[in-house]
């Protein structure tokens, strides 16, 4: 597969590209990750950190044009410290800034002029959607941005690929030395999982809160030892936007089916016995799984061993029946799973890092065994693209997509054949976000496909009836309702580059050619 | 007080002397700390961690002759896995090894042989007493032993001073694939804080438990992604020797009226208010100290912060009756402490580099109020010697003395004027640990004395009444109960050399001259 995507060379405004060379194919260098890593920064003893203003603190900073600048997405769309640091130092005249957020979402559509003037010439990312990704796609931002995952994010800041001059690192709980974490006040979102190597790494580290605690804070995700400053805020989000009330299931029949076939793949898969580790997404489809599961395990009395990623509700409340005895937390998406995370000793936060990072020494999605994802295209060799929609248009990224499937011993992708009139299954994806070398089953409302790497589980299948087709069959069936999809019109300028989690260069995506009126 | 020792500038098998330069002064880099920091490694994914065998283990490691392996030191005087590692390692016919345990204890007498033959010429650790120490005094390890403090270690690792090829982590609690406590199974030690700097750096990381558990292990301390390995073994050590029962308070008069006019100097200090933070040593006197303290508290009705350090029932009691809020735990020293660190929340666990690293970005110690804390002997610049006795035999060193005394905004001594016949105050200490500046209040039964330093706590001492004499003066009565000291005999070969927490070289021990017949 790897030789089948065409990459220049060099990328303008990014550099060399090493293509991406398989699962664990990639260059791994022992010796270099320390090399380029930002140093660390004593503090003076006894320093106050508490600053009541972001201008005033910005005055001690060592601010400079071309400088990085990271945050963390646990906030979500909810969230008012990107805006609000980028536009301060709009202000300042500060130019050819990078921003490394774990991801941007809607809200952050304020900093579109920011790309514009060229205050934000880069941009390093594992998930983009809404306005800012719309600007992204049309060319608006001057050097291509690099979207990477869940786990290749810690792993190119722990090496050195990505270093952070200054995290700003919103924080729901902190006291006034900087001990932080994310389960006190009223921007409560959970873990802090992708923070942690921003903290670690980062030359300066600026803790935003909007809620004090005493002295220390109890519990602490985040330690003091780590944190430069401390900024207190009035509000560092809106609580809307930060966690849903609740995750729920689908109720689209169809999307119910899905879930129905996706159980069955799992049960004859042989996966489905004590000791069982489980993952999945946010999606409706993918809980609706998860639901399903549930059932199962209890009909047949199946203990798991845990569940991890982002959590939802529905993972905490299969742990508190005692199907999982513990859960991997790197994200919390609704108030269940805060709560959970709060309360209960066995519900774990992890890093990035620990999460995801295939350059350590053994990340939690090496431990998984199943793991459930959606897709917003497929094609014959198994590729997924989360990254674009078919117009070409950036509406994604990886998240944790690329890492856990390369991770878990069983990778589902679940979706319909058809949505809104788009076939699944393309020619080409427009964009591989997460390799076909690294998904196992397709699980659609019109039938089941099975990598041709995985013989054993093909065979398993087919002892089990499932309906089963080749990739081609599916795509076949795809088009027969849609039509055959007119190909993207793109133009040749790149305006991303998409990184596998081992920092090779898996794609690129291109500007999108201006709509006819 | 740094002009007055004097130190070569090149100490053989040690390099260049870079000389202690003051609390604060010594030479930070901060491009330094990721240059010479050993690499990280990244696991095969799905490798197996799991060794039954410490020779079928070995046969897998990269072994070679003038490598570095630690240990840390939290199962004390009950560890085996020193002794085992080291002679595993001999018998291979290494050679030229340094070990970098956090501390050595006289269990780990079985290595002297390893000095003898070669095995063993560097040593790198924060304390040391018994055979192995008697040995170092001796002459028997080629090369100077480096003797830092709790916080100068992580502070070395951290920084690269001192690389790590393999760390070899005791760990009472493990599963499978890597992750480890200190809570669990019958060799619970508590809190792993020492190990955690080893657990960040070293190239190779190999744990060892004699307890595993199911996947994942709840509550992990250190995390499986910075595990190589994880050996199983019959035993890791003798419980006995692991913690106390419980740690006892004084019963001796003279002893107890020290602790109370401790007492009397902290509520004269205007410190004993809320939000009080407070640490103190296990010592016999120490913990009366915390005896009285509590009273106090509690009859003023006074409401601590937290306590930390090495943790110890009588801090537990005090959290446990309300009166500090938290505790930081690094080590701890008895069944009480292991029991609450276990259950309590707001007992919290902190690494070395929390604890105590100078060159953090704010350690623990930086937010105490008081610490007391024991003396072997003193001078009039009221520098303290805890690393030899007065014979000039080592027989401890700094563990958290020096980092402590730097951190806190009282650092009161605790100590008979006269022990065993043996003034406490000389004309010079034998060895600084902990440099005089650092060093507020000497607290004996014979009168009491302030750093000339600290002219507001003299007035403040004064006021309260109590009885101050001048260091002189203090040293006069010893002198005139026990006679004047004879010097300390001892030759010119260096045996030891003393890093203050910031690596700077503060002392050097001598070999002790051989006894005479």
């Amino acid at each position: 597969m790897a030789n089948k995507i065409k990459l220049p060379e060099w990328i303008e405004g990014y550099g060399a590209v090493t293509p991406y060379a398989g699962l664990w194919g990639g260059p791994y260098d022992a010796a270099k990750p320390q090399a380029k890593r930002p140093p660390r920064r004593a503090s003076e003893p006894k320093r106050q950190k508490l600053y009541e203003d972001l201008d005033s603190l910005l005055d001690e900073l060592d601010l400079h044009d071309g400088m990085t600048v990271s945050f963390h997405h646990h906030l979500r769309n909810g969230d008012f410290v990107l805006n609000e640091v980028m536009l301060a130092l709009q202000k300042r005249g500060l130019k050819n800034l990078r921003i490394a957020p774990s991801s941007l979402f809607p809200c952050h559509g304020a900093l579109v002029p920011l790309l514009e003037d060229g205050t934000i010439t880069d941009l390093h990312t594992d998930y983009m959607s809404g306005p800012l990704a719309d600007a992204v796609s049309e060319g608006k931002l001057k050097h291509p941005a690099v979207m990477t995952s869940h786990g290749g994010r810690p792993r190119a800041i722990l090496e050195g690929d990505l270093p952070i001059d200054i995290a700003f690192i919103a924080a729901p709980g902190a006291d006034v030395w900087g001990n932080l974490n994310g389960v006190s006040g009223p921007s409560a979102c959970g873990s802090l999982g992708y923070a942690h190597a921003d903290a670690q790494c980062a030359a300066c580290v600026v803790a935003v809160t909007d809620h004090l605690e005493e002295y220390p804070l109890v519990p602490t995700e985040i330690p003091q030892h780590l944190v430069d400053y401390v900024l207190k805020v009035e509000r560092i989000g809106d609580p809307r936007g930060i966690v849903s009330g609740t995750t729920q299931i689908t109720k689209d029949p169809i999307g119910l089916k899905i879930a129905r076939d996706a159980l069955k793949v799992l049960a004859a898969s042989q996966l489905l016995k004590d000791g069982l580790s489980f993952q999945t997404g946010a999606g409706g489809i993918s809980l609706a799984v998860a639901k399903e599961l549930e059932g199962y395990m209890q009909e047949h009395r199946i203990t798991g061993s845990f569940a991890s990623g982002g959590i939802t509700g529905s993972m905490v409340q299969m742990m508190e029946k005692g199907l999982f005895r513990a859960i991997y937390d790197v994200q919390c998406f609704d108030l269940e799973a805060v709560r959970s995370y709060r309360e209960n000793a066995n519900h774990m936060g992890m890093s990035g890092d620990l999460y995801a990072n295939p350059h350590n020494k053994g990340a939690v999605v090496n431990n998984l065994d199943i793991v459930i994802l959606g897709a917003t295209e497929m094609d014959e060799d198994f590729n997924v693209n989360v990254t674009t929609g078919s117009g070409g248009r950036i509406m994604g990224g990886s998240g944790g997509h690329a890492d856990t499937a390369a991770g878990a011993r069983l990778t589902v992708i679940v979706s319909k054949l058809v949505s809104a009139r788009i076939p699944l299954i393309k020619d080409r994806v427009t964009t591989v976000t997460t390799p076909g070398e690294s998904v196992d089953v397709l699980v659609t409302d019109r039938g089941i496909a099975v990598n041709p790497l995985r013989k054993d589980l093909w065979a398993a299948l087919e002892a089990a009836g499932l309906p089963l087709y080749t990739m081609a069959e599916l795509k076949a069936k795809g088009e027969a309702l849609t039509g055959r999809p007119s190909s993207v019109a793109s133009t040749e300028r790149i305006v991303a580059v998409v990184e596998y989690r081992d920092g090779t260069v898996i794609d690129v995506v291109r500007k999108i050619a201006p709509q006819k009126p």
